[in-house]
């Protein structure tokens, strides 16, 4: 079993790579060949006993996608992609990586189908930014694709694009939306969505963090682990069950900040919830109050994906995963 | 007031440049400079007192769009596709006229806006092909687009990039989701829903015609007169009112073929029904059971977009427009 990670220098792609290292099968086989690419060069994975090969290199680039896909892996994770606030303000950086990248993979792999019959099984990333405002809580699985932003557009035609291939048999493709991924390990960062992970990462080390939007935001979460669990059961689910629709609102926790800080209370007492400062800003208020709020998920959950019943169990899952058991 | 039609030589094409050249307004002032292009070169219309140019270009061709740009037309209809069957069965060509074409209209326009502030009125036409079996009915506004047809998901793909464009003030974009047009004037051709016309516009002038599926198949429709109507409309306006959310799925009627049939009966007597010869062909109609039966339309509605109340009124429509008034 030969796996290829596009995208693997990135947090999922980083911890999908150590699942599969650590011995996570991939359509009930071991992965014995593990290609690694990202426009910064992924490391090497220590301790894996089958073969790696890293590679730095821009899919939107001629001929990379080629590249890719000579040694014809048998699965390839494509989560590749620039975020939503560099798309937005690099309109034509956005479109070349997010689209045409994706489209330049999907192009070499019907070329290779056409040649000699390769199908690979194709698990994109896609983003709950495929909606837009206003919208329904929870958001039903047959709710359109309006996107707000760039990316969510490059997402929503890269869905659209998967699924053509898809039924043309050029390959086995598979979209999973990813919900806002909470905790997020590392550093604050200066996404606005990045408060939704620090005011519960940093008081667990001690650490102060900003709150700067009100407690009554309900936003659409889901741990690195459950998103790295969504990856590897859409590489072995059966496509005929999902059939032709072939993009999935993934399961996730629909938690209001509020409800956030009373699970970090649970889980780490009040010393932890004293830690986050509120620093109102209206801007990123606005632009939370206009993100997806939750979504039904019925799909998914009746395939098989899985995720955190509750904030505490996301929270206590970064603790396992992150912090050694101990807050 | 200076409109270019692309794909001017198609039949909503030429009955718009029609309408145009007998003197409909675009936003409330006269067009005297009226552009035609298409792959095969369009006719110069006669009659017409302001310039024309007519021009046989391919948009999917590099350096097109730019020049059809270049004299900075204020409406912009970009009518232009290769047909369902045919983006089907060549991949290549689908994605190219239909998809590569329509972006490198919209880029044009992007470097041109950014080069001089140029933000012209696009009008798109979409269709009802971008939604995908299984389907309510009728089909509400916020339903996804899942279409099952390389056609439907280049449409798809257009609709979002539009909508992308025109939140970045690019261009003042719309898309118009028009349903199947009923009667489509000429002969009859192979499209599999050929059919849905051919059965009345052949009675109507005492020839036969085959209908290839059960009388219960339902379907969504509208009048060419109509679908001009949209792209006039849609020309005219307020942007502003229709929000974000730029592709809006127009009203038509929803009949069954056995309801078709009434009002053929009602317009043109039992005669003209006694020249429908049934000739099942179960191709046809598993083909037709995956189509919309119909939309709800509230947005376009409310938005001022008309169509024919009844099958009575879409019959009355040909007589009147092909017919000279007698059937």
């Amino acid at each position: 079993m030969h796996a290829l990670i596009v995208g693997a220098a990135g947090m999922v792609g980083r911890k999908l790579t150590d699942r599969i290292v650590r011995g996570a099968p991939l359509q009930g086989k071991a992965v014995d060949h593990l290609s690694l690419v990202d426009v910064v060069a992924p490391e090497t994975p220590e301790g894996y006993s089958g073969t790696t090969d890293c590679l730095q290199a821009d899919l939107s680039e001629a001929g990379t996608a080629e590249k890719l896909i000579a040694a014809r892996p048998d699965v390839i994770f494509h989560l590749a992609a620039i975020v939503s606030g560099e798309a937005e303000k690099d309109f034509e950086k956005g479109y070349r990586i997010n689209l045409d990248g994706s489209r330049a993979l999907f192009e070499a792999i019907r070329h290779a189908n056409l040649a000699d019959g390769y199908r690979p099984r194709v698990v994109f990333a896609s983003s709950i930014a495929v909606v837009g405002a206003p919208l329904p809580y929870p958001i039903p699985d047959e709710f359109h694709a309006t996107p707000l932003t760039s990316y969510g557009t490059q997402k929503a035609i890269c869905e659209l694009l998967l699924s053509d291939y898809s039924r043309h048999g050029f390959f086995d493709g598979i979209g999973i939306r990813l919900p806002t991924i909470c905790i997020r390990p590392g550093k604050p960062n200066a996404a606005a969505s990045g408060f939704f992970s620090n005011i519960l990462r940093e008081p667990l080390v001690g650490q102060e963090a900003v709150l700067p939007v009100p407690e009554t935001i309900r936003h659409w979460h889901t741990s690195p682990r459950s998103a790295v669990g969504f990856m590897l059961h859409a590489a072995d689910i059966d496509l005929d069950e999902v059939g032709p629709r072939r993009n999935l609102s993934m399961p996730g926790v629909s938690a209001t900040v509020g409800e956030q800080i009373e699970a970090l209370r649970r889980v780490a007492g009040q010393k932890a919830v004293a830690l986050i400062r509120r620093e109102p800003d209206a801007m990123i208020t606005k632009m939370c109050e206009s993100w997806a709020a939750g979504f039904d998920a019925t799909r998914a959950r009746q395939l098989g994906f899985t995720s955190e019943d509750s904030f505490d169990a996301i929270i206590q899952a970064h603790i396992e995963d992150e912090l050694e058991g101990a807050a």
